[in-house]
């Protein structure tokens, strides 16, 4: 691919990018609505210091959303070293464009959720590389099969209409890296995950795109079908215990979080990941049958789309 | 120095810490009858895997504290080669012993403090090392200079005391090793910090056991002061806003954190430094001139106990 193929690509990713993020928040903000609430996102827009900038747009403190962020961004500047070398291409020059999202629901029946889609070009002349990554996860805290079942079908529908996209490694991916070696458990029932995705461009542009456009279907009915659920404050404790998790996951692990925070990132819009109120108690074990001890076994890799309804 | 007083030297400084973990938290416990609470340390015998264990006791939800963690243990076992690379000695076999305490008051007037002091022997026959690390620093929400005065001169006094403790560069040492880089700040005010003392150790023992000790003369005197001053909820929630930079200082950066996770510790026991509420909002800049922003001035490294009264 020539130089200006991979500048074109870059630039329709990060348009599709700013074009979905805004069609997201229009969304989210017609579900708060719904819920009576009047919460707005508030747009944060900032530069890069190496070049480029982004958009942070964050709802805070809504009746069906106690958070949300969703940031686009396309900054260009240096990898170190040591980032580089975990990536295709040589060099250490890059263009990143990307949507990353986290919506922390209020009502604890209404699981978090976390999308990222992505394009990185890195290096130059002959060493060029470029790829698209992403995926998209689900964290019930009183998980309900058939949302589980629900979003992992959106995602398996997608995969299965792009030759290059292959839902059982994609699923498996997810579960591989949504999970806290400390806890032993995964961060929530998965979804879809990949990166690296170097070859046939043209073709994973038009997967990621479609996987896009259906991150609204996969997660919207979940959240009509829950935000009137009634709960307790045991329950929203539960809620708050879990988002710790999550925080652990994000800080701990997370490769976005790590890249970010690396290339000098703006600590806000990385971590406006993060969940508003959050708990750390100690040693919080759910009583055996509990809602809350079906939820650990819930937090176990399963192939969730090949069940029967 | 023979592997007999390497073991001897292990067993005495773990004896202490057990001793100082019995003091410090029933000083916590009559400072909770004090502020008419009734909440008291509960007590949790664990084994590591590879060897030894420890006691966490960790108070929640008192009145005057909110969250209390105090650990000792006594653990042995095998580092990772890259982990044991860090570290003093030859070989990967070591024996670790400390004790560990986070105190998270609920009056935001009150300074969040930390201490850690531990010794570890590492290795065998004729690269075997040992060594004394640790230290204390305070974080406060709404810093009040006498505090903050009091705690630095109380160390700077305990290590005058001592010919193998140097105040200023354990001070030094101190605010280098709390600080977040993604936020350009202090964690706090500092305090001392230490590490890798493998000369003298009868003499850094002495000093070890002389700094513990001083720990409650250190922060009890601030808990009194402070613990009945009154507070606003927006008080309050600068106070969680700001426990979530702690979070992110002991996930993201801590090696202590890091040591306990990567060496196959109990979660619930490292991660009990955590608070049990925070927040996370998005880009909350205090208003110039208010005692938030006060703060926030606080937080650059600043010679406390060499300032006049």
């Amino acid at each position: 691919m020539t130089a200006m193929l991979f500048e074109e690509l870059s630039r329709q990713a990060s348009a599709y990018f700013q074009e979905l993020q805004g069609r997201i928040c229009a969304t989210l903000e017609d579900l708060e609505r719904l819920g009576g609430g009047s919460a707005r996102f508030c747009d944060d827009h900032w530069s890069h210091h190496s070049g480029g900038g982004g958009v942070s747009r964050v709802l805070v403190d809504g009746v069906v959303f106690e958070k949300a962020g969703v940031s686009y961004s396309r900054v260009s500047g240096s990898f170190t070293e040591e980032l580089a070398a975990t990536m295709p291409g040589k060099g250490t020059a890059f263009v990143a464009t990307g949507i990353s999202l986290v919506i922390h629901p209020r009502n604890p029946h209404v699981p978090t959720v976390h999308a990222n889609f992505r394009h990185i070009a890195k290096g130059s002349g002959d060493g060029r590389a470029a790829w698209f990554g992403g995926g998209s996860d689900l964290t019930p805290f009183y998980p309900r099969r058939e949302d589980v079942l629900h979003f992992h079908r959106t995602w398996k529908t997608v995969c299965g209409l792009h030759a290059i996209a292959d839902y059982s490694r994609f699923k498996k991916w997810c579960d591989g890296y949504f999970y806290l070696p400390h806890r032993q458990e995964c961060r929530g029932v998965g979804g879809i995950f990949f990166d690296h995705l170097t070859e046939a461009l043209d073709d994973v542009f038009a997967f990621v795109r479609d996987a896009g456009d259906q991150f609204l279907p996969a997660y919207v009915p979940i959240v009509e079908r829950r935000m009137g659920e009634l709960f307790t404050e045991a329950q929203r404790r539960w809620q708050l215990i879990r988002r710790g998790r999550y925080v652990e996951f994000n800080l701990l692990y997370d490769r976005g979080t790590m890249f970010g925070i690396k290339t000098g990132g703006r600590a806000e819009s990385i971590l406006m990941s993060l969940p508003l109120n959050v708990m750390w108690g100690y040693n919080e074990q759910p009583a055996p049958g509990s809602a809350e001890a079906e939820l650990l076994e819930y937090l176990k890799p399963h192939d969730w789309a090949g069940e029967s309804a």
